[in-house]
């Protein structure tokens, strides 16, 4: 038997719909329309790349699911999601000879749909202002107050199903693979920007080999093993940019890899160095490192954001002392997105849950030094947490 | 003496921000905040990835200029744009031990700035939600009305001045090599991705290399000599995904190709074919380059966006008979973004001015068989425009 294809399958999708209609009905509201790319994403199995052309997801609390499209990506929604039958289709953005604004169409079109519809909710109120987008609110275009629920879909996201699951795992794969392919061709004089982008390509073409048709192409992504790196002086800012000059011995590296399968992200990045480390980047090295264990022992359901939080800030400025060399806080949840809602911070209170996805990636930026940043994807377990990055952490095989 | 670096200098962002504050004087407005991340780097030269963590900058009606920014970025900032002295620094989103959301801080912050300040302004109401984002409106973090003029910053950028189009010229040369050495290594079997990023790939290394230190990397951008393609049946759908089993005799090839200067984007796009073409793909290649010289020849000022449209759509109307195959309007402005408004699309009566850049793609699609189209990046001047990207457009120069 074939290995099933890196995807979420429909009946996925149904159920998410499905619980969303759910909760709609709990709070007495007859439909929803959803605006976010990738809420329209996680809730139809439609990604594409968000432009100035609007695109919404409407689900009724009955479940069933209207989509509003532009003409251009009509047949691209029907080979995508054969089974989404109710679409939308307006000519083009701002109106392609119809004389009308598709948020106009959206109106019309919910009306049709609900006639007596007495309250209505949105993720947004209208489509966000992707690139040259001009339009009124939704509550405009209806006359009709709308009731603004992001979290409503953005909180379901946060846990992550086997099968979403699966497909980080796998993509954690990858992104150590092209994490590997870069260290083993970072040398002295290398620019970043082409050895990043040459191991990337080579990591796609054995990823693309590998997986074969498993592996099911989402919106323009670039490469779906990616890795990157920034240098020297540069790393001592958290999104540092690339730099002239080719690699130098001395100098500190921190990377950034990941895989993309089936719309799904990982995160793995690393501190590493070329030639042989001082003790005073080897001593900084160590406290990051030993930061990053207590966020990775701390992540565990029953616990909050904040306080996972306050154990890894308690240690760094208790034990380390280094507390003024945060720049951020210890990691982010993220799946179809680079980062998701909830964030490990001291002002999230959110409960951590199983099946939540994170990052852990305490930092300590050393201003005219270096920046010390681990970072890996973690899963949130029954009892714990599992790192599904599995790239080396230990400053001996970090050296170039 | 050496040639100036490919940046816009801190002076046009001084000329931008003035510009904005008569605009609000005019209409009464004591101060902005600007929100999206594309308006801020307009205004400021801080080029950032957009994240959950707010940035926003504040322009009053005397021209000064406050930035709204995470701790994340502070050095970054100083950094990039060592002459904003103005810096608001939030520790972290979603709070970071502050206790107070940075819509909090930035309200608290106005109320400094300004305390006897009667009508706010903004692009939008409030930060647009990015990844995990969740946050208050600015209105209600304020308590006061706020005033949305999303296009008094967004009609400025629409009107490029000398040094964007020389950014954009620049930016043209770029994606005309990358597409030629991909163009080049297409070959039977060969994986579209695979092909198409080893290609960008060199393009950059060879642009990096020519422009040294002239080159100025703005935000983490992907390779700044990009090309790509698409191909087979695939083709017929305008955004069409990276298709299994490599480039075969026959096959249609839809290309897309741009260089990134100053954090300025160029548009090249061309529809190719493997081996010799049929005369119904020769027909409908000839029919759309045709269609594209209409365009071509109809970008001036005086013009309206939609008169252009019309005067397209009338000739693929009337003097082709294919109508029925259009599936998006003749063009977009572009420049720090992909697309940008206005548009030239029956429904924007926008004036065509000097200065403007647009791309020139009408596209046929025949369904089953393959999409036809390309695209040419256009600046409008005194008397007509003038085609910035120079690649062949003739069937001859662009079958494999």
């Amino acid at each position: 038997m074939n290995a099933p294809p890196l995807t979420i399958l429909p009946a996925e999708y149904q159920q998410r719909r499905e619980r969303l209609a759910e909760a709609l009905q709990q709070r007495g509201h007859d439909l929803m329309c959803v605006f976010g790319p990738t809420r329209v994403a996680y809730l139809t199995g439609f990604f594409f790349a968000a432009t100035e052309r609007p695109v919404a997801a409407v689900i009724a609390d009955d479940g069933t699911c209207s989509l509003l499209i532009p003409a251009l990506e009509a047949d691209h929604v029907r080979q995508q999601c054969p089974e989404l039958q109710q679409l939308w289709v307006y000519p083009e953005y701002p109106g392609g000879g119809s004389g009308e604004h598709p948020m106009v169409t959206l109106a019309t079109r919910l009306k049709h749909l609900r006639p007596a519809a007495r309250s209505f909710a949105a993720d947004l109120d209208g489509y966000e202002h992707r690139w040259g987008y001009r339009g009124p609110k939704l509550s405009e275009a209806i006359a009709t107050p709308v009731h603004e629920h992001l979290a409503l879909v953005d909180d379901a996201r946060a846990i992550k199903s086997p099968a979403e699951i699966a497909l980080i795992r796998e993509a954690c794969r990858w992104g150590d693979h092209a994490h590997r392919l870069m260290q083993d061709a970072i040398h002295q004089g290398g620019d970043e920007l082409l050895i990043s982008h040459d191991a990337s390509l080579r990591a796609t073409r054995d990823m693309l080999s590998e997986l074969g048709s498993r592996y099911v192409p989402k919106a323009r992504e670039g490469l779906p093993a990616n890795a990157m790196f920034i240098r020297g002086k540069n790393t001592a800012l958290p999104h540092g940019l690339h730099q002239q000059g080719g690699v130098q011995p001395g100098d500190t590296l921190v990377t950034g890899a990941y895989g993309t399968v089936g719309g799904y992200e990982s995160e793995l990045e690393r501190t590493m160095h070329v030639g042989e480390p001082t003790a005073e980047f080897v001593s900084y090295f160590e406290a990051m490192v030993a930061a990053q264990d207590v966020a990775l022992q701390a992540i565990r359901p029953g616990r909050t954001c904040a306080s996972v939080e306050a154990e890894v800030r308690g240690f760094i400025r208790d034990e380390l002392g280094l507390d003024h060399l945060v720049r951020h806080h210890t990691g982010h949840a993220f799946g179809l997105e680079g980062h998701e809602h909830p964030f490990i911070d001291l002002d999230d209170p959110t409960p951590i849950r199983e099946g939540m996805i994170f990052s852990a990636e305490p930092g300590l930026y050393v201003p005219g030094l270096a920046g010390f940043r681990h970072s890996d994807t973690v899963v949130v377990t029954a009892h714990g947490a599992e790192r599904l990055s599995l790239y080396p952490r230990d400053l001996a095989r970090l050296v170039i």
